[in-house]
């Protein structure tokens, strides 16, 4: 049996040409497999042997996977991001890329006052006040810097900034092709720049421990081809430093979603990659990591019920229609909620009016006027694909979704009359001067359908403000063991506020990355 | 080392005489020693050594616990119960003895409709439609025989029917002295009459497995001296067929509570015993358990700020002010709530319409005329302790709660007015016709104030309907484990009914133990 040693300071036979090379994304499991020793055998599986050795493992390739592993090798430790799915990147990679940052660069040229305090009080607010106030002061103090780090990787951000519903400034930066990608893309060339190993198809089955329950590594499943659990091969990998879990969410884990909630079962969309499931959650509950509110699952109320996925829907009601158009029930042609208010208001506002006592749904309408989709511009997607529909009149608009026109009429008429007094007199959704010409006016008028999806899991397990895992009984940090963004639990209470995913976990996984490559250092002086 | 060999059918060395002697409770643990081989050395704890071999183990000496043990009995399995308080019953024997029953003799006697189906729909709406429905329908159809069983083991119920908050019938029975202990008493002295051995000052620390996972049996820690951890000795108990956890909630497990919802802090009051912590549910996450909606803490509406614990108030509120008389806020003596809603209406009414801006709170006051406290004769009690008044007019009521007179006037004029109606014209309460002399009507007044505590866990383990725990990952049975009562979640979705604990402590302990006694009996057959 060959044994690979540790190497602390880039990992071994790693050279510079290699590194260069990584820059390609898809080049890192090849990347991988050079720095292999040859072992045609199968692994034994046995307690003393590894097949490979690293400081710092990252789980997830997500933004906190991302951030973790460029935070590690800051720090000198040798780093591995394993990631389940063929594809890097998880749920992260087909989010919207817009971050709330508090007292951004733009916020200041634009004159907007805003501060960490205020930003806390925003999501404290959402949250129904059972926010871990801690976590949340440090995710909020870092979203400025945060921000800083993804523009020096070459992030490139829009000129603009969104106040997303329950953020009570604009404090939202959007990245310039709408998607989360726009920054997993770049955080991910930049670590393999730095010397981490990013392999895909590696799934963790377990954290191992010795007999004393320390954390010694984690067995994955090489080659792995999701969802089949019997594909691929075992291998033990030794972890010097730390583990660090950015597993994310397990939103679209059906049977352990009913098992929290029977009402979110396979007829509820969901806005997640097929690999978000709970096998990670598990992994670290059985190293004795406390769960957090497993059954908080947060409902997306922008998503469309005429397509599947995250799909097109979020950015059309999100910066569209929401903002600057109405959302009516199709029985009465009202609004019945402030359509940027959080998220928890709006789903549980469309749960509530616009489902009969049988349970019947009446999808409500979200609608604007053409000047209010320029900050959507993947609205003619929809449009193609049948998600979105647009209107010459209210008449053909009511005709289509079976609205009754009158009331319709007249709910238009007042929202105009909101806009033009500049406050909305029903919901008190804010209407923004410098925006005055986006809001609904006339004709062309662009509309989707809005209905909750799972969007996101605000439960997890428990950690600190250095992003460690908590001991569930002993209520210490458990040694070697870290973890950031959804599969932690506690920040944002009982609902998370838009943009604020990417704020947490690219603060949390710098913090977690930074965190698990000092902890080997730090007990190599003996500290 | 010597190992004492399996029994089946009765615990070896166990006779006649000794089970007859057995019937009085404090002899459980006497019972116990006596049948202990001498050990004066310390258990060894290796792997191959046990200190004592069982069929079933139970956990905890609750209702569930009780009925398991009787269960477990009755189907020949050796039995022992172990608690780890020094007082049997946990937070059962400080329970106010209701339970709901669909399809009692007294509810055929009074000719009141009830069903299965009747009452799973009202725990359905008090759970917000999210409870595990499966669980649901065993626990509502088990509930006759159920309460047949414990009058056949001596439980003495009262001749009144009750309609407690959310049950859109009377079908609560009550037992003669409004305490829980008139059941764990009996229903342990039956256990103990049918050969069970109960043991005290026991804790679980640890659910044993071999090499492949299997449960083998279960580290405790006897002589505990809660919550001294390290008080006592560890020994391993071999278990033959199953170990059922009835080990309760976690309600008064405070560092917990807070990972799940930082507002539940010391300052939130706890109805529970101070036992009530989280380290049994740990134990069974350690063995792969599912864990299910773990932030859903029931808030209990009729506890009084006045007093600690679970006190005289439940009693007073839920048998006499709520349901005859009124609840209202000090500051406009005005009701806000329907006071016979389901828990979770209530208290969350309470915390909103209570508490201004900045926090401060403003304890409600609900108080009934002399008549309606017949069904709460413990107000005589909280009278003495300064928890209950008694006023001779409105004018004092009000001077004493700094309550506006006039508008008090005003609300008990109008609530007087909806009960010679028959009908609650405000908030919907059910107004009988047969207890009409009951109602709020003149004076002398009893009042208490009333302010949410944390009463129940309606998370938990997941189970299946034979009382099997889920493992996590598979989602399969975890061989040899089963639970019941509070430990579990889902079968209450988002907020329980009251008197529905005992009727599902009752029918899932059955199960439980039911089925961990065949659970061996079966594999011997080779089924």
């Amino acid at each position: 049996m060959r044994k690979k040693t540790a190497h602390s300071d880039k990992p071994k036979g790693l050279h510079r040409r290699d590194m260069l090379k990584a820059a390609g994304i898809a080049a890192g499991s090849v990347l991988f497999s050079q720095m292999t020793v040859t072992e045609s055998k199968a692994s034994t599986l046995k307690s003393d042997y590894w097949d490979r050795e690293f400081d710092v493992i990252v789980a997830g390739s997500g933004f906190a996977g991302c951030a973790a592993a460029i935070a590690a090798r800051r720090e000198g430790a040798s780093t591995l991001v394993i990631e389940k799915m063929p594809v890097f990147g998880g749920n992260s990679a087909i989010n919207g890329g817009a971050m709330a940052v508090a007292g951004s660069p733009l916020q200041k040229e634009k004159g907007i006052e805003d501060s960490v305090e205020l930003m806390m009080a925003d999501m404290l607010k959402g949250g129904r006040g059972t926010n871990h106030v801690d976590l949340l002061r440090v995710v909020c103090a870092g979203t400025a810097e945060a921000f800083e780090m993804t523009k020096e990787f070459g992030v490139k951000w829009k000129d603009v900034l969104l106040q997303f519903g329950g953020h009570s400034v604009q404090r939202t930066c959007q990245t310039v092709n709408f998607t989360g990608g726009d920054i997993t893309i770049p955080l991910m060339e930049g670590g393999i720049k730095l010397g981490a190993i990013y392999k895909n198809r590696c799934k963790l089955e377990k954290i191992l421990t010795d007999d004393s329950g320390v954390i010694t590594g984690v067995l994955v499943r090489e080659n792995y081809d999701f969802p089949n659990e019997e594909s691929g091969v075992l291998r033990r990998y030794k972890i010097n430093r730390g583990f660090v879990a950015c597993t994310g969410g397990f939103g679209n884990d059906i049977p352990f979603r009913m098992m929290q909630n029977p009402t979110l079962d396979d007829t509820v969309g969901c806005t997640n990659h097929s690999g978000a499931t709970s096998e990670s959650f598990h992994a670290l509950l059985a190293v004795n990591a406390a769960p957090v509110n497993t059954a908080s699952f947060q409902l997306g109320p922008w998503a469309s019920p005429d397509e599947s996925g995250f799909g097109y829907a979020p950015q059309f009601n999100q910066q569209a229609a929401f903002p600057y158009g109405i959302m009516v029930d199709i029985r009465d042609g009202k609004r019945f909620v402030n359509e940027n208010a959080d998220r928890k208001t709006r789903a549980d506002a469309q749960l509530k009016h616009c489902k009969d006592e049988t349970g019947k749904i009446y999808y409500p309408v979200a609608f604007c006027s053409e000047p209010g989709t320029v900050k959507s511009p993947t609205v003619k997607y929809a449009l193609k694909e049948g998600v979105a529909w647009k209107f010459d009149s209210l008449e053909e608009l009511a005709a289509h979704f079976g609205i009754p026109l009158e009331p319709l009429k007249a709910q238009v008429k007042r929202f105009k009359s909101f806009v033009a007094k500049g406050k909305d007199e029903e919901f008190g959704k804010p209407i923004f001067d410098f925006d005055r010409s986006m809001y609904l006016d006339k004709p062309p008028y662009y509309a989707m359908r809005a209905w909750p999806k799972v969007h996101f899991c605000q439960g997890g397990v428990n950690i600190n403000t250095k992003a460690e895992v908590i001991h569930m009984q002993s209520r210490q940090a458990i040694p070697k063991l870290f973890a950031a963004g959804e599969i932690t639990g506690g920040t944002h209470g009982e609902s998370r506020l838009g943009s604020c995913a990417i704020a947490e976990t690219l603060v949390m996984g710098t913090i977690a990355g930074k965190n698990a490559a000092l902890n080997k250092a730090r007990s190599r002086k003996g500290e």
